[in-house]
């Protein structure tokens, strides 16, 4: 980069912003957002006011992503840090089996941020909010002096008779995955190594798509038992299913659907197999269903054009989580210290 | 303070906020929630799920509150900062006329944040949602690289008909502000000028009241044609409100209600006059309403105790915005320029 010009540009697009304003910019973000009659009010009162599906129940999710914590500016671009921060979140309603319906988003921005960048970041954030039809109805923005600073708050709907939560697990079902695990992971630690990750494993990475027809499908069939978005990598989320359900579990590893090119990279780097295995973000679904469920789940899954895979089954708590490694080898772990059961093998913000 | 003993105290503080791990903080903030049966699960899942009341309308409202930028850990102490996150929000559904219902916290917290500071926070914005019978349901924690990053989002609900909006002035009503209003900016001040303002006047900035209450009777009883919460400072929200409505109005600044020791203040300090009454975050409601309501407003003024006081009233718009001041003077000022017409002297993030 030629700092000569740099911090010129800066100021230019310091500027701008400041010209724009707080109240320009968000005048700016309402005229792109798609009109929807069950918004009532959306951007520019106190609070937006939305109509609400009679006889269903509230779903809401919120998530926050900071600048050096959840995303470096100079590893994923603006559009698809929009449509990351949108699919993170989405992804939560997709795993209650939910519709999502209302978005609310708040942004700390730096005041260096070139109004392009903001543009871009927009951009992302509403295509993914349109194709899933959902609606950005109002949030906060404000300066920030550390960095970029998103806040993303999804609400959703589902009849109460067909909620999937992490507590419904029993003894014999069976547990499945969506997709294909370890494509996001992979593409992250090839950018901890400096490597160039394919393009269409940075595409899992950068712009994951949230299972929402999947979800729905899921829970209005009532097949699933369990569920829950594979967001921590898959050992550290069937850990919450099973120390919310109070069960144990077998998972098998040789079974976790691969992609082709996960399965090339490992072939020849199989060190990396349980950092990739581990490694979280695909936001695919893991849901756990009674065998009897087999044949229908096939069938969804020929429906939507969605890998379904079985990959191990639910135990009693007192047989733990026995994982089957890559030859065959059964490696049992308990549960050890409560406060982090719930989390074995995933990412823990306040570990050192 | 000791500069010797500040990093190990530093580094034990951290260290048991990693002992004791995301999973550990969050079971430790649901064990300090108040159960409430219209939570059908709160944290602990990927969504929090609720019941919604039958045939009303959903009410949002989102706010950041970024270290250094919305406070400064060394002005306002953890508890204070806590019932605050949750005040500013809860004023909003308040100045909708709505109930508020239920609550999800995003919290960015740097590694050597003190457990201790943390309870101290999480007992502030607790206290607060227990008084308002609103309920914490969920959320988000995670490490922040960048001072503590607080995201609260509140939800709501109202009988469509009872809504009160921004939009809703017309020429001829009565602009009224609840209680007294200056004091939060006069405490503001006094800190930027290293002055210790009087404990009553602090705490109106540090731990303001919503007033949900009076919000939910001016609605319910259909008094209220607009309204807002006074956050930005009277003139930039009655901007809002003239904005929304397209309408102009006369606010004369000697009705402005203040406290006798605002008064008493700027008796002695009169160069402080317009920033104190410009300065907002008195979360006081303005509302308008049309000048036959006149009694009834009196008299809910006495049932509930709230100062409710005639500043000005709704003109057309082409009056543009007439402010009387101390001397009796009128000076009137036109919309100008679109982006920022909707915030005449008020806070601007984005302006240098």
């Amino acid at each position: 980069m030629d700092k000569n010009t740099r911090p010129e540009k800066k100021e230019i697009a310091a500027a701008t912003l400041a010209a724009l304003g707080e109240f320009g910019l968000i005048e700016r973000i309402r005229q792109r957002v798609r009109a929807n009659p069950a918004v009532l009010t959306g951007i520019g009162d106190d609070c937006s006011v939305c109509t609400f599906p009679p006889g269903e129940v509230l779903l809401t999710t919120k998530d926050l992503l900071l600048e050096d914590i959840h995303f470096r500016r100079t590893w994923i671009d603006m559009y698809s840090l929009g449509w990351k921060s949108a699919a993170v979140n989405l992804s939560d309603i997709a795993a209650m089996g939910g519709t999502a319906l209302y978005v609310h988003l708040g942004l700390g921005i730096p005041a260096e941020t070139a109004l392009d960048d903001l543009e871009a970041f927009m951009h992302g954030f509403l295509s993914l909010c349109d194709q899933e039809n959902t609606t950005l109805c109002g949030g906060d923005t404000c300066r920030s002096v550390q960095g970029l600073c998103i806040s993303v708050t999804v609400q959703g709907s589902i009849p109460q008779a067909e909620l999937c939560q992490r507590s419904g697990a029993t003894p014999g079902d069976i547990i499945y995955v969506s997709g294909t695990l370890g494509d996001s992971a992979l593409a992250l630690l090839q950018l901890l190594e400096g490597e160039k990750p394919e393009a269409h494993i940075a595409l899992r990475h950068y712009r994951p798509q949230p299972r929402l027809q999947l979800g729905r499908a899921l829970a209005s069939q009532r097949l699933a038992s369990a569920m829950i978005d594979l967001s921590d990598g898959i050992f550290a989320d069937l850990g919450h299913i099973l120390e919310r359900s109070g069960c144990g579990a077998e998972l098998d590893t040789r079974l976790i659907p691969l992609s082709a090119s996960v399965q090339q990279h490992l072939h020849q780097q199989p060190q990396r197999r349980t950092q990739v295995l581990k490694g979280g973000e695909d936001y695919e679904l893991l849901f756990t269903a009674p065998a009897e469920q087999q044949q229908r789940i096939a069938q969804l899954s020929a429906e939507l054009n969605v890998p379904l895979t079985a990959v191990g089954k639910i135990l009693p708590a007192q047989e733990g989580l026995r994982s089957i490694d890559h030859c065959g080898i059964t490696h049992t772990s308990m549960r050890e210290n409560k406060s982090d059961a719930s989390n074995p093998g995933g990412f823990n913000h306040f570990r050192a």
